[in-house]
């Protein structure tokens, strides 16, 4: 048994461990959340460190709080946006109380932290308290969705950086490929041709878009309801306070944060987490594209498309030897699935907000900043151990352009689409090339069929009629 | 200017256009919800039919009302019964009142009709009224629910004789594939030997749980609330017009109903929804998947797997000659995706019910019926114009084998997981096939090498070490 | 039995309805795909007959058809634009062939059409020719998305439009309710004043923010492939046409259009369309916590919240008398589920493109115009029929203000959270009021209490300590 | 720097923590997959070594593996069961490869633990191997899909049975509240009387309803592919083996499993893993449902329904002194958007297998275990530590139902609608009650009146008429 100190609250008495820099209100919350396996992102947390840091500086300015205390509750949230304390921080994420548990867990930790730096034990609350000196000024509904913001920012802009990674790479690989002639395939069968290069620009400029999308995306971000206190009307906040502690905010976050113009519409409106979820599950969709295509491309080796060689991370079965497999852009593709997935329940908590508040934010919280680190993990990973490893099979390639009907496309401005349909159904059935079946057909000279079917030519636009 | 009646009701007059069967409710409701494309479902309308015709007797038979105008209202019921009038019935699928509109809709078209068997106008309403004879002991709270619930397993039924037809067509194959020896690929990539008829059995399978599935549910949906009026508790319904209307819709509905033991939960909860939702989406994953292989299988024809080919069903491609694409799977994909996503709209639908009733209803039975509807028309597409003629190339399936490492894992048994890693490398690397890979590093000899390289025997249980 | 003409195509002859301007591809479409009750939107036939006629203008310009030809292509077309020969466009909106079969359907009549005023009859294919005249230098696979792209920026013109309208209305409705003050609610809970007009201020912000972004998002839809053909190579298409035809379609449209700079990039990717429907998502989030709220203080009248008056818009139970139901927020909640779970099929069907195409566009464009439709047609409903109308309950708001606990938060300031905290525990055991507690415990001086307790002053910010 | 030894597989060599029981190919996991916060479920673990275990037992018996290292392995095996080894099993919950980095972890760590009791040395495969050993005659998709199943049923156990809990608390409410009157709402209106024990006997019967469904899908789960192999063909597993180890899985699971009688469909199709999903979500649509109406109820306590009180769980705000908010529904209503969200991911990843196999086991894996024990988490915490202390506020339900006009549908037998219609609207103007308004316009006598209006026994059906 460890020793418990006892403190308490509205409700009565409650034991705490007697170490602990979580007091009370955090103590409850362990008992009332055991829900998931999940818990309360760190990000958050450092985020809210830093808001009660700036209020801590700014109270301390104004006279609100005395500069000892102001200096003490300032060092304990350094340390915790240095990584300190993370075992303090063991809240749920699933939490009812539209993020007070988070909020107060930070309170209680940062003031005991406090009173420990000015001598105390833990629960010495006169010393340093969590609601009348940490939490000054400040409401759980102003508090938290700006720490929310703030740590969707930071993990969007590491998530941009390694999209650009990513398509740099895939801009390589575009070069590296750009002479690697192939069928180009709609909705599965053989079409026209293209290079496989110019299949990872497509890649690329999806990637390009995304990058531009999530940079754009962090605007919207920035607007923040602080100062705005319980419902966004600033009740209980000085004017002077409201103004400085944004200032401040800004400073030490280092990200060009705004106070709302309308606080009111910004602690209860959660539809930017649903416009960032979206963009998000945009990225999705076209990693999970690329990704299907990958496993497409290196099917095989003997019975699928075998264009591609994914470059080999493991042994890729436990029965069958010799077999590698697809695994990163598997993986990708789950990543993509839970991405789009987490976007429902981020809509569902949004829409399901009442009257001054959401009271669902922490969810929206979990699923939003656990998508982004996902996604940043996963872009990661497949430009570095998938994109950047894979080589062509050239001959697989050429092989089958030059038996394939890829080429009748091009045909048809000189002979018409209804000769050139019947050049491709006499090729198929008589397994015979193109070129051989209009040679057969006499439909064209050799020297003008040669000029016309070039599959190089015929992957750029304006090849035509010269 | 076509000529119009006044109607009057709790909030005024509203013009009527004079020869309308529908009245003033269904008039305020067209002008309230001029909202989608989508109408209210048919076999709702149908449905609610049933009950009125049901309600007439019983109430005629009670002396609640004279037998005039219940053998008037049986009649009106009927002709809606057997598809007529049916442009009287023109309520948006999206209406708020939870279903009330619709409800009215039919109430003042029994009305009007049976006004004018009986020799009246429309809008006589002292001759036949939609709400003291028509609706008499109803609500639309048990009336709507009750309907939906037969509605939806009549088309229910219709939905699971069309996955029989299919689990047969899919039998059917698998007997005609059962000797096309071919590689299995997991991953995509080149796994073990299996047999194309050996694949068919595994997607007749899929549809056949299906099928139990929905017979299955069915039970589910037979409890109804009917009877229970505007929460459930039965306000204003005697007890034996309670009994007598159910056995009475029973009858005409042709479909085993019960009275629910808790009519208030059976108001109020649509629980019931999700869960055959539920299961139409476990449908729409089987035929989705089966839609995605034929997709993969019959891919190419060059630059493909081309195992097989699908019946040709149109002219592929506006630009490429002699293309032409798998047209129907990919019809299934977008219904399935479809499905999935109704099942989204079916289950935001049902959490958001308040207290004694679900206004959200007509949601919920748009999405349903019309999932049921289009998995029934597109099992039916899917079975006819595609899978029935389904054709194998054989060749190509059996060269595919020939030149893969598929059998390498019979190896393991014999020379050990690692010697068999060693001969799949070898193999790939000197373009050499398996058996001739094993002759080369003399690991096993040529009779018991016969014996185990026997693709046949490999895609049976058992087969091992004789 | 209708007369019928046979055409003749790759697969072989099938009977057409012999005055039908469709033709045999329609026809086959009609056969192949009769899987629901949904057409193709007819936005999109209109977006592809603008491209039809640009481009048989520009054809006929360099020479590639004739003038006459070309002329009465642009009259069939400008007659489509104008809503004409709607009843020839009948295939269904879930349809295999990446839109194949509404492209044909759009060439053959504009064919049949052009054919009919050079006066030819129906099938005088050598007249005016569907793939030879009508789709020269073109393919379903650029002209598909370039015509959704349009038609979906079409729409959404008209969407932002009426949210501007709804804007306006909520801020008439928080200029009318500025002093109406009231208790603000935090998770359904008392908390703070605030006012009626606060509350109406936040729905008006956050409609702006919808405003906002669907303006912006239009920039991105711009961008597109036309010329592109097959696959975005632009093979078969001259570059002069290329170049003429993506400025022809831009004036006649009148919509800024652009090509987009990697067109093999815009044939495949489909992300652009989840981030549109993103954004419809968060515009539907924004009305449901609108209506969700509207049918929250609409409750009651004697058992509910009951601070609102919605206008009424039908009688609203077949067996409660004097009953009226929030019927259009119910409307409008139904709605946005819609688009919601719309957004989950636009995302699975943009992920699941393969390589060069997209097959599964005919579900995306479905559901992303008909989102946006059904979202316009709600807005103007909910501003019109609903939010228009609303009155106040002035008393119900202000007693409930009095009574409650609401202004006990700004006693912090000056006697403690915990001072304050055993007034709020102590008016409620006692049932008298937060000013009379203060009397009691004799806590401040009646002036001081005065100066604090003012909720008109509560509901600013900057209200503090002065 | 722990100390590393060597292993080595088909892709060369790689370090593993010297002492560590996982080996190369875990490892290689670790560095593939550092994609999520989340680890493989241990449920998933426990199961694959009571499979590990019985494979070992069957193979010993079989004279395929030495008594000894029979013996070994099932110690190990019975060591994880036990809960041991666990920081051992590290892998990310999303991974590529369908499982086989779980499947190999648990392989691993059985085999060196196994070495370690004989003896032996971590890496000492000669003595017992992880695959010639402990994986032997099996494959990731069969040990995978079996195991997977396993523990869903496990964890279904556990829910059903706090299922089975919280019908009963409910029951004991429905008693509690027995007669306790109130005003029936529908739509958030003011609709008829209704007892509050009524309503708790609605929640009682849905999730009565969510038990019997929860225990019947049971069944579908039992169906298993252990024998099946690779492919479901049993590849490399004698008859023998196949038979026994089913039979020795189901002793030592204590669960009634059988062989799927086709094993190809049991490797491939994940369909039966959407059933469970959806029910899971039929459940949550419940408890949502019963979560909002209890927030709703205890809205207030002035400015709100205030017919229920919730047990005080935590004090609720940072800033407002007093306030206890729902914060026990609000997670519940989280939870359960989650497991909505979580059936879209299991959804999306069902239907993308892929012929012989699907990839993406471990998406589906992750997020139906987790659905399971967070919805049985919430279940035991919302009966427990909400519903169980609900008390109601007798007087506040009887004070609204006097007022109210839920009485006036009960005069509709005896006056008529349009007469009910006119004292409910006369009633709300002149703020008198029904039976002062009823008696004003002289429409029934008191004693017939007094006999109509009595709210008790409108509560019950049949009552009518009397």
């Amino acid at each position: 048994m460890i020793p418990m100190r006892i403190e308490k609250d509205l409700l009565g008495e409650y034991p705490v461990p007697e170490q602990a820099y979580y007091g009370i209100h955090t103590a409850r919350a362990l008992e009332n959340f055991p829900l998931s396996p999940f818990k309360t992102h760190f990000r958050l947390i450092s985020a809210l460190a830093v808001i009660k840091k700036a209020a801590a500086e700014v109270n301390g300015e104004l006279g609100e709080v005395s500069p000892s205390i102001s200096k003490a509750i300032v060092t304990a949230a350094d340390e915790v946006i240095a990584g300190q304390w993370r075992d303090q921080f063991g809240t749920d994420a699933f939490q009812g109380g539209a993020g007070t548990s988070t909020n107060m867990n930070v309170n209680e930790v940062l003031a005991n932290r406090a009173i420990a730096l000015l001598g105390g034990k833990p629960g010495d609350y006169h010393l340093v308290h969590p609601l009348n000196h940490v939490n000054l000024h400040q409401s759980t509904n102003d508090t938290y969705p700006t720490a929310l913001r703030m740590a969707a920012i930071w993990l969007l802009q590491d998530l941009s950086n390694h999209c650009a990674l990513l398509q740099q790479t895939l801009q390589d690989k575009e070069a590296e490929f750009a002479d690697v002639l192939k069928v180009g395939r709609t909705q599965l069968q053989d079409a026209v041709p293209v290079t496989l290069g110019q299949e990872f620009s497509a890649y690329a400029q999806a990637i390009a878009r995304d990058r531009w999308r999530l940079y754009k995306v962090e605007e919207r971000l920035r607007q923040v309801n602080l100062g705005g206190t319980a419902i966004g009307t600033g009740i209980n906040a000085p004017a002077k306070y409201i103004f400085m502690v944004n200032e401040r905010v800004k400073r030490h976050a280092n990200i060009g944060l705004a106070r709302a113009e309308n606080m009111i519409d910004a602690t209860q409106n959660a539809d930017v987490y649903v416009e960032v979820s979206g963009l998000l599950k945009a990225l999705a969709v076209n990693l999970a594209k690329i990704a299907h295509d990958l496993r497409l491309l290196s099917s095989g080796p003997f019975a699928g498309f075998n264009e591609l060689n994914l470059p080999e991370r493991q042994a890729g079965s436990s029965i069958m030897p010799g077999k590698v497999n697809p695994i990163i852009p598997e993986a990708i593709n789950q990543i993509c699935f839970h991405v789009m997935a987490s976007d429902g329940a981020i809509t569902m908590a949004a829409q399901s907000g009442q009257l001054e508040l959401n009271a669902f934010l922490p969810l929206i919280a979990h699923h939003l900043l656990t998508s982004i680190e996902i996604l940043t993990n996963g872009v990661k990973v497949f430009n570095e151990k998938c994109i950047a490893g894979i080589s062509a099979n050239i001959a697989v390639c050429q092989n089958a352009l030059d038996n394939s009907l890829a080429t009748v496309t091009a045909l048809v401005p000189y002979i018409g689409y209804d000769q050139a349909t019947k050049v491709a159904r006499t090729a198929v059935q008589s397994g015979q090339s193109v070129v051989q079946t209009v040679r057969n057909l006499q439909l064209l000279s050799d020297e003008k069929l040669a000029a016309i079917v070039n599959p190089q030519a015929l992957t750029k636009p304006g090849f035509f009629k010269r």
